[in-house]
């Protein structure tokens, strides 16, 4: 089987955990453990996202020198080599030596024209009080947004139209490579009035470049790994119920936090409607579970509408 | 043909200019204009320098927060997204769309019994004065080393054993693909006690890692695109000469500088002598020439010892 795995933050740095090396690599080597059993017997992707990473880059290259201050599809392009190494590295020490491995840069098209450029939706860097929050939108030209009772960056977050590198993915996963890509939804790119490529200040949605991914790459089955064990009905209510399994037109009529569970239901039912084949979303933990469809929520064409799990 | 190219430090930067993200991208518009008369024709590889770069991402991270500041191997992969990125959105904004590249993340293996690690002597960063020198030496335990009439910091530079990522390149190869690899020597790393990959503090060196890349892919030249138009005898002195071709035993019975064209002649002398296949050394503008054994200096077991250059 073919399968994707796109890594939630929370594979990579748990809220509230400052952003040192040590802290990434621990919760890599856990996300590793969940990963290797799939990349023992599957064709395995992994991407992943890079909100905390690509900010705190962002904040850093600000800091030092405000005239090597680096534009964001510039950042990204480094969050992927910095994070795809990890991934490689830590998943690398639990497979077999001669099991191959490529990380590749990936660079997503997004339309210059996109609304989202003029409404800055995308959470990046750290939480930061009131007070800070205003210097900073007034001294950087920030957007600033509520997360929590906290304020935090938010930058353009445009929809994925291409991934160019799509190709070469392709080539390495027929040769039996464990492919690491699209990491922080792919380097923000767009054509010019020159017909040239450029990047863009924007990140894109971790989530949507990779239902892309799948549906280009013809994934069997496209998991997205977060927090929440499934997707669930009233959630943070009394009476909160997990789906278990959910036909895409069904899922996408209810509604869900635009933040958080959002995003990742209408990537799936995305994926699930336009290409037959299941998506599914759970905990690393769960991984294996949720590859055998005996845990996290399934969206495909096949389920009944909408089915719970016992209360 | 399969050409590797290694691009120098001045393909990405010029000496005395800011390590902005426009200068680093203006230059290595330039270094495309090169090399895509070579993507063109042949089975192009790139590699590249990163000794401004991966310093500099180090004094990001110091001064903005010493929790979050990342080791070499972290940062070494970081540049290697950066630098990738821009060359492979460059190199592409010059060829047909169909040409497929790829940007392969690279890790290498290097001993941690290594005698360079007790005697860092890889530039990195920018140059201080003797007095902000001495404070960073102080304050960050950084070995400095004069660098003409300024200092500079310096690190571990041991030898690459293994590229991990060979199979992938060359797979990518046999399909087309442009590919770019083994960036800033590589990431790298070495196996512990514990027989698990861990990062190494360390900078490999370009050269020598670019050297084992084209020896494991079997290339069949080997170019160092580099300052100077060609290796001189008496270079500097009145009467120097250019070296048109060398064997490599006769090019290594010279010595030159240490720290600048000492390891490209060493690199190219040990991979001509290993394969009896040819390097090149040579600037980016005579890269045609270059390849067609026009310019620059050719280093090949066929040579009849030194053979100059008309004075």
């Amino acid at each position: 089987m073919r399968i994707l795995v796109a890594l939630g933050g929370n594979a990579l740095l748990r809220r509230g955990e400052a952003l040192t090396a040590e802290n990434q690599r621990r919760n890599v080597r856990v996300a590793a453990e969940a990963l290797a059993p799939l990349g023992r017997e599957h064709e395995l992707v992994i991407s992943h996202g890079n909100g905390p990473q690509v900010g705190l880059l962002a904040l850093q290259s600000a800091s030092y020198d405000r005239v090597s201050e680096y534009p964001l599809d510039v950042l990204g392009a480094q969050t992927e080599g910095m994070i795809g190494y990890m991934i490689e590295q830590e998943l690398g020490n639990l497979l077999p030596f001669e099991q191959p491995f490529a990380t590749v840069l990936s660079m997503v098209e997004v339309d210059p024209e996109d609304p989202a450029f003029q409404h800055p939706s995308k959470p990046i860097g750290p939480l930061y009080g009131e007070e800070e929050a205003r210097r900073l939108a007034r001294e950087k030209g920030w957007t600033m947004a509520p997360d929590g009772d906290k304020l935090r960056r938010v930058v353009a977050s445009p929809l994925p139209r291409r991934i160019f590198q799509i190709r070469p993915v392709k080539w390495l996963l027929e040769r039996g490579c464990i492919v690491i890509c699209a990491g922080g939804g792919g380097i923000p790119t767009m054509y010019g009035p020159d017909r040239k490529l450029h990047g863009a200040e924007a990140v894109v949605d971790k989530d949507r470049a990779s239902a892309l991914l799948a549906r280009e790459l013809e994934a069997d089955l496209f998991i997205m790994a977060t927090d929440a064990d499934a997707v669930y009905l009233d959630w943070g209510r009394p009476g909160q119920r997990a789906i278990r399994r959910a036909s895409p037109a069904a899922l996408a009529a209810l509604s869900f936090a635009a933040g958080s569970m959002g995003p990742k239901v209408e990537a799936a039912c995305d994926f699930a409607s336009r290409t037959g084949r299941t998506a599914a979303i759970g905990t690393l933990s769960a991984l294996v579970g949720v590859v055998a469809g005996e845990a996290g929520t399934q969206v495909g064409a096949a389920a009944p509408g909408i089915e719970l799990y016992p209360a």
